[in-house]
C-alpha cells in the first residue's frame, strides 16, 4: 500500500510529528452476512478501531469508511488534537471495507469462499455491515457525521441514502454517488493489468502475480496526479525524480493481495446510489432523499471523480455545500497527498462539524 | 489494430464510401542506417506509399508520417476528391513509422537485432530515414507540407525543426513537439501493461503475450476518450454498450507486435525537439528556428497531448496558426475518430494548404 491512492494519507500521516497513536484493531461479527446479490458471505468479519470516547446521548460518533486499498488508518491525517476530528472530542470509528484484507476479503476468508470463490460485493454490503457495527455493536442510533475520502466518500453517500436519519452529516472528499463509464472504463485498465499476469490464474494463484501487480501500479501513476502535478516538477519535492516515481508506483500494490484488489475494483465499478431499492434507478431521486448536511469536496484536478461530476451531484442534494480543492494533485489531494492542503482539509472539515452542533461533548 | 487510437481513423475511413484504393507498398532501402544513438541499423528499411503525381516543379509533395500503433492508411480520412489531400491535386507520400511492424521493426529484422535485440530508436531517426526518401529517392527538396497525428506530429514538428527548409507548411494533428514527464508515465502504464504478461519474456517470446496486449487495449480505454464522451454516450453510437467498448479495446492490439508496440512507446516517450543537436535543449530556441508556417490542431478534450501544452508551443513557433478541435472524443479526434470533426479537420486542412501555394500544379 505504499503507493495506492489512499497511502498518500498515510506517508503524510507516518510524516507527521503528531500521527495518532495506533489505536487496536477490533473485530464486529457479521455471521452469516446475507449480500446484496443474495450470496451469503458466511463468519462474515468487519475489522475496526475506535479513539475517543463515547459520550451519554451518543452523539459524538464519526465514521470513517476506508478508501480503495486502504484501511482503517487512512484518515490518520485528519485526527489528532487541532485537527478536523480530535479524539478528545469526538469518538471516532474507522472501518475497513469488505475486501480490503481485514475485513472479509478473497485473501482472509477460508474455503468455500477463499480467494478467486469469494463473492462480488457491493458499496450497500459495506452499509449494511457498517450499520449493524454502528446500531448494534456499538449502540449508536445517530452518527455525527460519515466522513470519506473516495470510495470512503462513495460509502459516505451511500450511509445518507440508505440510511438517511442515521447521521447529521457527510463529508464526501473525492468521491461520487455513482461511478460514471469513464471511470468504469478507466478500472477495467486497473483490472486487465492485474489479469494480464497469468500467475493470477483467474484468482487461484499459488504465489503474488507480482508482475500484474507491479503492471497496476504503472496503471496508476498517470491518473493519480493531474498533468499540471507533473508538469509543475511537484514529483521533484517527492520522490527526485520521474523514474523514482515509476519506481514507487510499480511496487506500491506488492504488499496487497491481488484477488482483494480486484473485489474492491468491481465494488467500485457498480457503485451507484441510485440503485437503492425504492430509488427505481433515479439519481436526482436518490440524492434528493437525503437528509443529513452534505459537504462535497472534489478536487479541481482529479482524474477519478471529476468535480464537474460531483458539482452535478451536488445540484441534487438538499442544502449541499461544495468547496473543490484548490490542488494540481489530483484525486489524491482528498487523501492528504497534497501537504498543502492538508491544514485547509482539517479546518474546513472541523468546522463543518462543529456547525452540526454536538450535544453532551465530554470535552466541552 | 482495431482500436488504437489511430484505427479510429481507420475505421472512419472503411465507414466511408470514398475510401481510397490501396496504394502499392514499396520499400525504400537505407542500407546500414546510424541511428541517433551510434547503433547501426543495418539493411534498414522504409516502407511507404504514394499516391497522386509530382508535378515539374516538385512543389506539391505532401508527407504523412505514421501515428502509433497506425500505418501508411492512417490518414486516409484526409484524403480523397473534395478531401484536404486530393491526389488529383497532390503528391502524397504516406511513411510507416519505423517500428510500425512494416518499416524496420523489431518484429520483421533478422537475426542479430531481432525483437528484444533491436535497437531503442528516436523520432529523429524517423526524420532522418524520410528525409533520405524525399529528397534522395524521391528527389524532392521542398516539401509542400508535413502532416501529422499523433506520433506522426511529433515527427512532423521534428522535421520542422530539423530540415527548417525542407517544407512549407506542417499540421500538427493532436500532436506535441516534447513528451511531457505526465504522458511519460502514462506510457509507462501502456508499457507496463505489456510486461505484466510473463509470455513477453523480456521480449524473447514465442508466441504472443496475448494476456499483455489484451492489458495494452485496457489500459488505452480511458485515456482515448474524454470523460464527457463516455458521460453523453456517445459510445452508444459506436459499439452499443461499455461492455462492447472494452470487448472492442481488450482485443485492439492482439494483430500487432508487442516488441514493435513496446519500441514505438519507448520512442514516443523521448520526443523533444529541444535535444536536436545544436538547440541546447532549449524548447523555445527549438521551436524559434521553425521556418514552415505551422497549424497546430490540439484537441480540447485530448488527454495524450493536452491543449494547453499546444497552445504554449505555438506561442514559441514564429506565426502559427492554432484550431482547438472542439470535440468530446479526446485524442481520436485528431485521428478522424469523432464523424463530426472529419469535416471540418478537412476543410481546415485544405484551405491551409491551398494558402501555402502550389506552383504548376497539374490539376489546376
Amino acid at each position: 500500500m505504499i503507493a495506492g491512492v489512499s497511502t498518500t494519507g498515510r506517508a503524510q500521516a507516518q510524516q507527521s510529528k503528531s500521527r495518532p497513536e495506533a489505536a487496536e484493531l477490533k473485530t464486529f461479527d457479521l455471521g452469516d452476512f446475507k449480500l446484496e446479490n443474495g450470496k451469503i458471505l458466511t463468519a462474515a468479519k468487519l475489522a475496526y478501531t475506535t479513539r475517543g470516547t463515547l459520550n451519554a446521548s451518543k452523539t459524538n460518533a464519526i465514521l470513517l469508511p476506508s478508501p480503495y486499498s486502504g484501511d482503517h488508518t487512512s484518515y490518520d491525517f485528519l485526527i489528532g488534537p487541532g485537527r478536523a476530528i480530535d479524539p478528545a472530542v469526538y469518538f471516532i470509528i474507522a472501518t475497513n471495507q469488505l475486501g480490503n484484507g481485514r475485513s472479509s476479503s478473497p485473501s482472509n476468508t477460508p474455503a468455500p469462499l477463499h480467494g478467486a470463490d469469494f463473492p462480488s460485493l457491493a458499496i450497500r454490503d459495506d452499509i449494511e455491515a457498517t450499520h449493524r457495527l454502528v446500531a448494534q455493536g456499538l449502540g449508536i442510533e445517530k452518527l455525527l457525521a460519515v466522513v470519506g475520502f473516495s470510495m470512503g466518500g462513495q460509502q459516505a453517500m451511500q450511509w445518507a441514502v440508505s440510511f438517511p436519519e442515521a447521521m447529521r452529516g457527510v463529508v464526501n472528499l473525492c468521491g461520487s454517488a455513482r461511478e460514471y463509464p469513464f471511470g468504469f472504463v478507466r478500472l477495467e485498465g486497473a483490472k486487465g493489468a492485474i489479469k494480464a499476469d497469468p500467475t493470477w490464474n483467474g484468482g487461484r494463484y499459488t504465489e503474488p502475480p507480482v508482475a500484474g501487480l507491479r503492471a497496476l501500479g504503472l496503471h496508476w501513476i498517470a491518473w493519480a496526479y493531474s498533468p499540471e502535478w507533473w508538469r509543475d516538477g511537484e514529483y521533484k519535492a517527492r520522490g527526485g525524480t520521474i523514474e523514482k516515481q515509476v519506481d514507487q508506483w510499480a511496487s506500491g500494490f506488492l504488499d496487497q493481495d491481488a484477488n482483494d484488489l480486484l473485489c474492491q475494483a468491481v465494488k467500485w465499478q457498480a457503485n451507484d446510489v441510485a440503485t437503492t431499492p425504492g430509488m427505481g434507478g433515479d439519481l436526482a431521486r436518490a440524492l434528493g432523499s437525503i437528509k443529513a448536511k452534505v459537504l462535497l469536496m472534489p478536487s479541481r484536478t482529479d482524474q477519478y471523480f471529476l468535480a464537474a461530476d460531483v458539482e452535478a451531484e451536488g445540484r441534487l442534494i438538499p442544502g449541499s455545500r461544495l468547496f473543490v480543492i484548490p490542488s494540481t494533485y489530483g484525486h489524491t489531494a482528498g487523501g492528504g497527498g497534497d501537504p498543502a492542503m492538508v491544514p485547509v482539509l482539517n479546518r474546513m472539515i472541523k468546522e463543518f462539524l462543529e456547525s452540526l452542533g454536538v450535544e453532551g461533548n465530554p470535552a466541552r
